[in-house]
Formats: structure tokens, C-alpha cells, sequence
């Protein structure tokens, strides 16, 4: 299941955090890392850092955005400081960990890290089915990167040592097919004037968070997908409609 | 209890682990740190990889000697790589910390950890109660010692957390009171030449484990050390009897 896991690192300022984090991971037998956007990399300081963990650090792999970071991936968890104003459940390490490995044995699953400074953004979260939360010192919560990393790398592979898999349902749809749909529904609610008396941004996680719970397949998405075309085809006829029979009204 | 337990670190190389270590320790809860011998500290780098977490870097204790640093320390744990060759009993730190915390209700407890390059030597993890070694990667294992601080410091409070102390028998002496009865035992072997066909060192680390296992109580050693005085007074009267009677042999 491992195997199955990449660790996602988001923004990441400082270079030697992700030498760490690569050296926190080998230790523990992950090794996929997916650097998004990160200010240095390759770095000599991240190269020292990682103390010989060159498996993990040269198959690091850079994206552009978070989306592309997550292509392939089924079930994302997002690690967070917070555990309020949080749009997804959160769960400890211990509790979480036993239900990454059941997702991993089916489809790739990434565990998704903020900024040093800042965490995750409502927007990354918001593309996570699962929140977990170190449990830490109320006046000092403050993990470094590679510590959070080095905590959930080390709490999977006790969690894997013990792991035995549970047979599954349901099929869920890859990221980039889950977030097609929000794509087309945004759209689409954008085109029929839902979003005029709204705040659209948080509409839409709201969205997100209803349909992260459902876990998508494939054929869902399809279907879904099928209701808004139409109804995007039903508009376009009925405006077709109205300027014939009305060729002297400005649409608007 | 976490307040009655300190993390030990000998002779730490460099002084950005032991930053990062007293960040780990204070997002945990933990507050005592000891070093032995580091070979920078104060530094500059320390306070920059601590990253704010003051209460345990300001009031770090420096100690000259290992047996210094765990003054009044009841039961100790080597942090340990090893496995094998190894004198005293080793578990993973899920199984030791519902252990260090019942240590800890009655006593003072210290988590040992070695230098970055080499670990604990055979003696100072001839002075420890447990070993405790954290799984990982057969063909990686080389946590970080910061990173190996922030697994324990995270262990031992989910543990806390749990925790329902037991209620105890056995009063154990504090680290120098044993210390000295070893010094005393040696001091008396070497006196009537019990060494002579032995290696020193590994016939006192076997002593050692005897009664590290045994967790002795101050009123147990008094007796022990009773019997070694015995043994050098009866031997000393033996010896000036032996001079009386044979005043022309020169002693051996």
C-alpha cells in the first residue's frame, strides 16, 4: 500500500524542510514526493538535508499546481493546524492512518502539506476528502514541515505493519475527473445566475465537501456531468426560443 | 507526568538539531532538556531551528557528563538504532511509553539519545532501564535525531493522553545512588583481583544489566554496599594478620 501514497508538499519556502521531509519519508518506506511550486528546488541545502535519502529526493517530482499534483489520485487527505472552520472531518493520525492504507490499496492516495508559515489554503483543503490533525501543545502547536512528515510517515508504517485490507464497494473516480465536474458545474451555475446573490467561492466548497463525502465514480461523474450539458442545452434553446419570438429584445 | 520526564541528548554534533529537537519537545508538551557535552551551545543556528519554542531552548541544562545530566533520574531509556548486541531489553515506542509514563508518576524519567553519526555507546546504554528503537526502513533507517525526538515526544503524548497510572511496589534509587554502588562494586573486584582473567568493561556491563533489571531501592543498596565494606575490612584484617605472622614476605 505504500507504494500507493505520495506525500504532497505545497509552497514549500525553505529547501532544507524538503531534504527532511524526503529523509522522513525514506526512513518510514515512503517514496513518492510531489513538490508544488516550491520557491527553491533542487537545492544544495535540500540535498543536505536529506542525509543520503536519494531515493525519495531525485524522483522528486515538480508541478505547476496543486491539480496537477493530484492527477491519478482517489483519496487525498489534508494535514492541518486547525480544527476549526475546516470544511472536511478530521481525524488524528492514529485513527486516520488504517483508512489511508485501505484507500491505498485500491487507488492512489496523497497526504497533502501546507506552507511553513501558513498551512493549507481553504482552496487546497477544500480539494481533500479527509482532514488529519497532529495533536499537539495548545500554547505551542507549531510543528516544523518535516517533523508533521516524519509524525505521519511513522504512523503509517506502524499502522501498515498491523493493516489487513477490508474488500470495498465503490470505485472513486481520480481527482482530475472529480474536479472536471466542479469545472462544469461552476460553469454551469455561473451561466443560469445561481451565484448573483451568493458568494460563489464559498458555495463551491460547499459543493465540494458534499460531493468529497460521496466519493464520485466514474460512471456518477458521467451522469452528472450529462445533467448539467443539458441543462446548459435546454437554456441555449429556450434563449433561442425567446430571440425568435421576441427579435426585439436585447438579451441580456 | 511529562513534567517529570527530560530528554537527554550526548554530545550533539550539530547545534540545529538540538533546535529543531527542543521545537519537537515543546509541541508536545515535553520541557526538560539536557545536554551532554554538545559541541556547540549556545548557537545561533539552535535558536533559529527552535523557531520560537523558548521555554525549553532558554532553560536547557548543559552537563559535563552523562551521569551528571541524569542526577536524580530513577529509570532511563536509550533511544537505539540497534537491535542486536544490544544488553538491555528493547521495544518499540508504542509499547515503552505507557511504561516511561508510569516511571514517571513516581520518579524522574530521561529519554537518552546519541550523537547524529554514531548513536549511544555500549556504556551509555549500559546505564539505561529500556531500550526503545523506532521501526523503519531495513535499507534506510537513519531517522534524524530531531525527527526521532519529535516520534517519541509525539508517542509519549498520545499516550499521556490514555494514560491510567498503576499503582507501584518498588521505590527505585535515583541514578547516582546506583552509579555509586557500581563504583563501589568495581572498586571491590579490582581489590581481590577478580578481574585478572576477565575484560573489565563487559564483565561490569553484565553487572550492570543485572541490577538495571532488578531496579534496586535505596535501602537495597546500603545493604549491597554494606557487604562490599565487609569484604574490604575482612580482607584487610586478612592481610595485616598475613604481615604479622609472615613479617619477612613482602606483600603481592
Amino acid at each position: 500500500m505504500l507504494d500507493n501514497i505520495r506525500v504532497v508538499l505545497s509552497h514549500t519556502t525553505h529547501p532544507g524542510n524538503i531534504g527532511a521531509a524526503a529523509r522522513a519519508m525514506q526512513t518510514m518506506g515512503l517514496r513518492h514526493l510531489y513538490l508544488v511550486n516550491p520557491r527553491h528546488f533542487p537545492d544544495a541545502q535540500a540535498t543536505a538535508m536529506a542525509a543520503g535519502a536519494d531515493d525519495v529526493l531525485q524522483h522528486a517530482i515538480v508541478r505547476a499546481s496543486l491539480d496537477e499534483a493530484l492527477q491519478g489520485v482517489a483519496f487525498t487527505v489534508a494535514m492541518t493546524a486547525r480544527l476549526r472552520d475546516i470544511s472536511i472531518e478530521v481525524k488524528t493520525p492514529r485513527e486516520a492512518m488504517p483508512q489511508v492504507l485501505q484507500e491505498a490499496v485500491a487507488h492512489p492516495v496523497a497526504l497533502l502539506f501546507g506552507t511553513e508559515m501558513s498551512g493549507l489554503t481553504n482552496d487546497e483543503v477544500g480539494k481533500a476528502h479527509l482532514g488529519v490533525n497532529i495533536p499537539s501543545n495548545p500554547d505551542f502547536s507549531s510543528l516544523n514541515i518535516a517533523a508533521a512528515v516524519q509524525v505521519i510517515a511513522y504512523e503509517l508504517s506502524v499502522a501498515a505493519a498491523a493493516f489487513k485490507p477490508e474488500s470495498t464497494a465503490i470505485r472513486p473516480a481520480p481527482h482530475e475527473r472529480v474536479e472536471g465536474l466542479f469545472a462544469h458545474l461552476e460553469k454551469t451555475l455561473v451561466e443560469i445566475g445561481f451565484f448573483t446573490t451568493q458568494n460563489p467561492a464559498r458555495l463551491m466548497r460547499r459543493l465540494r465537501r458534499l460531493f468529497s463525502r460521496t466519493r464520485l465514480e466514474d460512471e456518477e461523474i458521467n451522469i452528472l456531468r450529462g445533467v448539467l450539458s443539458t441543462v446548459t442545452a435546454y437554456n441555449a434553446r429556450l434563449k433561442q426560443r425567446y430571440a425568435e419570438e421576441h427579435p426585439d429584445v436585447q438579451e441580456h
